[in-house]
């Protein structure tokens, strides 16, 4: 029996992880919940699952629960609750479900644990992708990617030596706009942008798909999973997403890991790795999809995607400041603030104006996300 | 430095297997080469790669090479020369890459002797399965599969656990005949048979490949391979020839391997397994593929298929009929004797009139193997 604890237990990711966990009792204990503001769903959860501990993000949600809870369930307030939860309680995994950056600090606590980490936040191996890999290795904590694209390579290199792989391809579908002129990015509407072909996710992840900045994460995030540099990293347009990512060896053989666009896969494969465990997930017909397609990604239309590639290229605080840049563009968007094409412009003056610092820790990137968000809130 | 023995090595996978011996003179050396009667082709793999042994089919055979032979090569002949060099030489890797049933004998005698088995040779394990794998159990014998279908399925499994594996999806090209109606047959000439799209191989294979009892014969041999009942093996036609084969998962993820259609990548990792070396080959450029298709094949027009699954279905002597009456249906309709029509009707025919033993053992595989053919032989 592993205890369990959903860093985001109320959005796509955790609920998805609930989800899962639903289906094996008798191999999974929920021991933390997390969430932001969401609380009738975690009342919800808590009722089903019976955590030992829930931390809600301030006072006016504390209050909104504290006289629904269980009495052997403990209620923690706000960020110190949350590094608090992940230092101090028991469990075995820990499921990194928030969305960004804010994903960083209890991430970390959770690592100097030495615990699994189940990581769907990209921004904790965006941003500080070398302090992580260093602590991980000092306190023998293990990250198993939940991202599917993550999943897929890793589930790729299981067995294999990856001092004999060639090349990451990751598969993005292109978002909603992938067949738009550039010139539609002008007048591109919030709910046009939320429209994903293929994924439900929450509205920040979904705008990051349509910009594809969401796919430069993710390379990012791979050069930091598996080691490799970015030459080594190729994106490919596909927009079935069916193909969730591929690994090219030096022979020249390629493996691919395949399934519909389900995020139950990838979460129950990281919290059950290295044993795949019978489920009643629907499964992949592959006569019934009948086509993949593949195609080049356009970085000139895509300017989010060819920042990502560029910042992986000056390291040091450059990928702290594209994130940055990037959750507070993205916010500005979905307030109406700014039009959709300023967002990749945001984050270019971002990069231009922000200092990098090559010397990276926990400080720096915290000085450094501080001083980009300021900045970008200030210019439209 | 490892010792081949290439078992066909003037035949499609033979000279593949020498063309990637070829890239790595400090990894391999040839030590038997065994021909069927393209002995000028011998003379020149003898001058390049210096073998310690050859065999030939026969004293014409021998008559025609035997004044150019290097002093320190030894000269065997026949099917006592085979199955001697198979069993008297010092090899560490046998290569089955002789086609048809007569390949059976000289790999079992490698496997006595406890070898890496980079198998071709499909009949091996579909008319001497169990037989074969209680062998390679007694003798500590390991099979590596090169034909691409076994080959992506065995990388695949690297790493997994044949227990967690739900279904096998062995794609098929669906050969030259994939879009013409089941009439077409009556008429089909052997040059249309011969056309492959994707893939340049031996004139049987390639008939093979048109009646699809290619892909009947590789579930079979995936059957033994790796220990699936029939109920998990699927075939999924798929044009492009790209995806090589997939495994299913009982989680519900999907591994794919693929690669160009060249035989050089799967005789390579059966040869370094589990290495996987650098080498020059062309290597797949994902969007420039563009699209790749999926469809559910046609049992009731590729009747050869639907006859592999049904002996699989009856077991013991039945895959050897079905082999058996097929190798000589081909070989008939090669010789013009037969409309390609009635290859299935041979076969269908046979499996009526030789009676089942449910006993395996290689004596009662060559009493069916035989009367098999002198059966076919004498029908059209």
């Amino acid at each position: 029996m592993k205890n369990v604890y959903i860093l985001g237990s109320t959005g796509s990711i955790g609920v998805n992880t609930l989800n899962v966990i639903r289906n094996f009792p008798d191999r999974f204990h929920v021991s933390a919940l997390t969430v932001n503001t969401n609380t009738q769903l975690l009342l919800e959860q808590i009722n089903e699952f019976k955590p030992d501990l829930v931390v809600v993000k301030d006072k006016d949600a504390a209050e909104k629960v504290k006289h629904q809870m269980p009495a052997n369930c403990k209620l923690l307030v706000g960020v110190d609750g949350l590094n608090n939860a992940a230092a101090g309680l028991e469990y075995d995994i820990f499921v990194g479900a928030m969305v960004g950056y804010a994903g960083l600090a209890p991430t970390i606590e959770a690592i100097k644990r030495g615990k699994r980490i189940a990581l769907a936040n990209k921004e904790t191996l965006v941003v500080a992708g070398e302090v992580v890999n260093n602590y991980c290795k000092e306190y023998g904590a293990e990250i198993i990617p939940i991202d599917s694209e993550h999943s897929a390579i890793y589930q790729c290199l299981v067995g294999e030596n990856i001092d004999e792989v060639e090349k990451l391809i990751i598969t993005a579908s292109g978002g909603p706009f992938l067949n738009k002129d550039k010139s539609f990015f002008e007048d591109a509407t919030i709910d046009e942008a939320l429209n994903h072909p293929n994924w439900k996710m929450g509205n920040k992840v979904t705008i990051d798909s349509a910009t594809m900045m969401n796919k430069g994460l993710e390379v990012i995030e791979a050069h930091w999973l598996f080691g490799l540099s970015t030459e080594k990293i190729d994106v490919v347009i596909h927009p079935q997403s069916i193909i969730h990512s591929m690994v090219q060896f030096r022979d020249g053989s390629i493996k691919a890991q395949m399934g519909l666009p389900d995020m139950k896969l990838p979460i129950q494969y990281a919290l059950t790795y290295p044993e795949r465990l019978q489920n009643d997930f629907e499964r992949t017909n592959i006569p019934a999809i009948e086509t993949l397609n593949f195609y080049e990604p356009n970085f000139e239309k895509f300017e989010c995607l060819k920042l990502a590639f560029d910042v992986l290229e000056v390291g040091g605080t450059a990928p702290c400041v594209l994130n940055a840049a990037n959750e507070i563009a993205v916010e500005k968007f979905l307030n109406n603030e700014i039009r959709f094409s300023r967002i990749p412009v945001l984050i270019e003056k971002a990069l231009e104006k922000i200092g990098n610092h090559q010397l990276l820790n926990l400080d720096t990137i915290f000085e450094c996300d501080t001083e980009t968000r300021n900045f970008v809130r200030n210019i439209n």
